[in-house]
């Protein structure tokens, strides 16, 4: 007998039935707002993360050499492979390109709770626009996906943070201050003491004093925007201050204002990110962990090669993330279990007659299902009880020779006779109510 | 410039669309006929396939050591996988076991014309039924999607055969053949020439004079089954051909006889198969190679530590396989390319009119883009157009200021006004001619 890898998951049917309702949804969000589905390699050139991603990610590779002998690797996140084909057709491709697909990442991450080395995300990406509109639709997005998905706006909050606003408020300390290190250190602020948080701002290059007041003016400017450009002298920083102003307020033209809090604190963990990030999380407070985030990428696609184009996008983790706790702390979570609309019951040598039902049922879009396996009454009907038939149409020998079926509404177990002939011709989703 | 791994392909918007098109109607005829949606890991022991599978598998693997030093591999195919499932839960499912699943698989096989390295498929999968009605129940599923897909029942047929057939006459012969490798043999019957072919039968253990006899039975029972019993007298034999007669009869039953043709040269390439096996061709041999297949597999539970359990089922490649060729020559390809509902167009500062408008029609559940570029009219326009909008709706400046959009026919190029506040209100899908 054979165990499947630690960190990876087999979705049974009734635990994937919830999970299909929730990426149906979220993707028909996407559609709507005009992201096109993209299908991309699970393998990929492991340079592709090795020249220029964090360490962090590099450690938790999932690389190899292949039997040609090139150092390959299964793609941790999505956006490299989206800016390598935005490279690659550059030219052909109309802008904005927005593109969304939904599919498995690997990380070698330590197995704990919550925590898998396969995990599955709906990515969404806007390419050519560096409008604050662009940044606005992906919030927008993201917001609809999770009404859309049945949770309430005070039920998750969107802690929209901007990468120049802290590294020019960084350089405003100090011209040569490790910006991407001390980025990283804000990121894991919430999850480090405050001692070794203040730490890693040192090593980044900021004194204890600065690493101090550095963090002061990131809860500052979440009540007010203005301590930052007050406290710092920069243009670079009032331009920064000023696009998330603009952000914020396309996020209120575009109807999900409400939902996004001023969080400078947030910072996203990868390097790649250049302008507005974002974090949703839950704001109950019940689920602790981040349930996803995004965030603009501007200078990505140049470093793969292409014309600068800048880029910003959301990776939604669906599956076995955080999002389905968030769902079912909020009574959002669809229902276990898979349904059935009919179940064709074979008593004695009916066979011709259940499968015509059947493929009749099915032409008009049912879900039914017949024996296939030669078993008694009871028996099949323990099966259809087990996967939740509504309706049981009886194709007995003695009923047909009165050109008769049976049909039984499964909850109630009320049942009566129907022409078998008439069954279910012109009725489009005939139950127990069209005959009895 | 990063290029992606050859053998591995990049499906753009374009190329997606039509893809995603035929496997939502290939995955809603599996729920119709009550296959459950069940995900699988991408990752799982290299000893599922070096343990038990043929030799061609084994030397395909995108195996490695993984970080914690486990042999691991990148899945070839599904089948072992959903038995280590059923395996781990043999008490609490309940039978028949109806699984599907779409996703990718990965074989280091020689890249040419038509074979990639990372292959999409959907698999469906019958457990715990040896009647058959389960068989049969394959078959009809697999006729159904390609007739949903736009298939006329004269453009594809079924090869049916079956391994016990295959297996049974080869030991009339001789007690002593190499079952396994004389089944391999005729599975490359179609790709090698006369010779090889019989090199291969006299490898795995008949003379000269009985693999000719052997392949003159197999042609002459396609004619008619009588020929093989009246050659060999064998019970097992008997039973074989019965059973495939079974399956013929439910076949027709379940309406899809028609599309069978016996063909017990047909074998398929794995060693796990049993009973029926079958594949799919183009009827007009058009497009040579199989376009996919399936059959029985009654051990393979068992040899995976379960308890006996019969198993049937079929991988149908979508995305980069033979089906779209398939598809393609009958005319039954969905177009290629991207479509739109509305494009929202802003002229001069009409931002939050605009979105109030896009939001509107997409809680209509339309696909809507606008402007997240601050582009020009002529601009927005060609985008437009480049996303084949069916409707563009101006919101300009000055129309505004009398309260009223344009509304704009794109195929036509036909325009008129509407009242801007009443767009979309109550009309479910607003047009030009709801205006004009």
């Amino acid at each position: 007998m054979y165990e499947g890898l630690k960190g990876f998951t087999d979705f049974y049917p009734d635990e994937m039935a919830p999970r299909r309702a929730v990426i149906d949804r979220i993707e028909t969000t996407a559609r709507r707002y005009g992201f096109r589905e993209v299908a991309t390699p699970a393998l990929e050139p492991a340079a592709m993360w090795t020249d220029k991603s964090g360490e962090d990610i590099v450690d938790e590779l999932y690389d190899f050499e292949d039997r040609g002998g090139r150092h390959v690797t299964l793609t941790p996140e999505l956006t490299p492979t989206v800016a390598r084909m935005v490279v690659a057709r550059q030219q052909a491709l109309s802008k904005p390109i927005k593109w969304f697909s939904t599919r498995p990442f690997w990380r070698y991450e330590q197995v704990q709770q919550g925590r898998y080395r396969e995990l599955y995300q709906t990515n969404a990406d806007i390419f050519g626009s560096s409008e604050p509109e662009a940044d606005a639709e992906v919030l927008a997005f993201a917001a609809d996906a999770l009404t859309t998905l049945g949770l309430d706006g005070s039920e998750f909050e969107f802690r929209v943070s901007h990468r120049d606003i802290l590294g020019e408020l960084l350089r405003s300390f100090d011209d040569g201050v490790d910006v991407p290190a001390a980025v990283r250190a804000v990121d894991k602020r919430a999850k480090v003491d405050e001692g070794e948080y203040l730490d890693l701002l040192a090593d980044a290059g900021l004194d204890y004093g600065q690493a101090r007041e550095f963090d002061d003016l990131l809860l500052a400017g979440d009540e007010d925007l203005t301590a930052l450009t007050d406290a710092a002298d920069s243009e670079e920083l009032a331009a920064a201050v000023d696009n998330l102003r603009a952000v914020l307020a396309a996020a209120a033209d575009f109807g999900v204002r409400e939902y996004c809090d001023i969080s400078l604190t947030t910072a996203r963990g990868l390097d790649y990110y250049t302008g507005v990030v974002f974090e949703c999380f839950d704001a109950s407070g019940e689920v602790s962990r981040s349930i996803f985030g995004g965030g603009r990428y501007d200078h990505l696609i140049e470093e793969y090669g292409g014309q600068p184009t800048p880029a910003v996008g959301v990776g939604i983790g669906v599956m076995n993330s955080t999002l389905p706790l968030l769902l079912q702390v909020h009574d959002a979570w669809p229902g276990e279990g898979v349904e059935t609309d009919y179940y064709v019951l074979q008593v004695g040598d009916t066979r011709s007659t259940a499968a015509r039902i059947a493929r009749d049922l099915r032409k008009r879009g049912h879900v039914v299902e017949t024996d296939v396996s030669d078993r008694s009454f009871s028996a099949q009907l323990g099966y259809a009880d087990s996967i939740n038939a509504e309706t049981v149409v009886v194709a007995g020998e003695r009923d047909l020779a009165n050109g008769e079926v049976t049909v039984k509404e499964m909850a109630s177990g009320e049942e009566t006779t129907a022409p078998a002939d008439e069954f279910p011709d012109e009725h489009d989703r005939p139950t127990y109510d069209d005959f009895a």
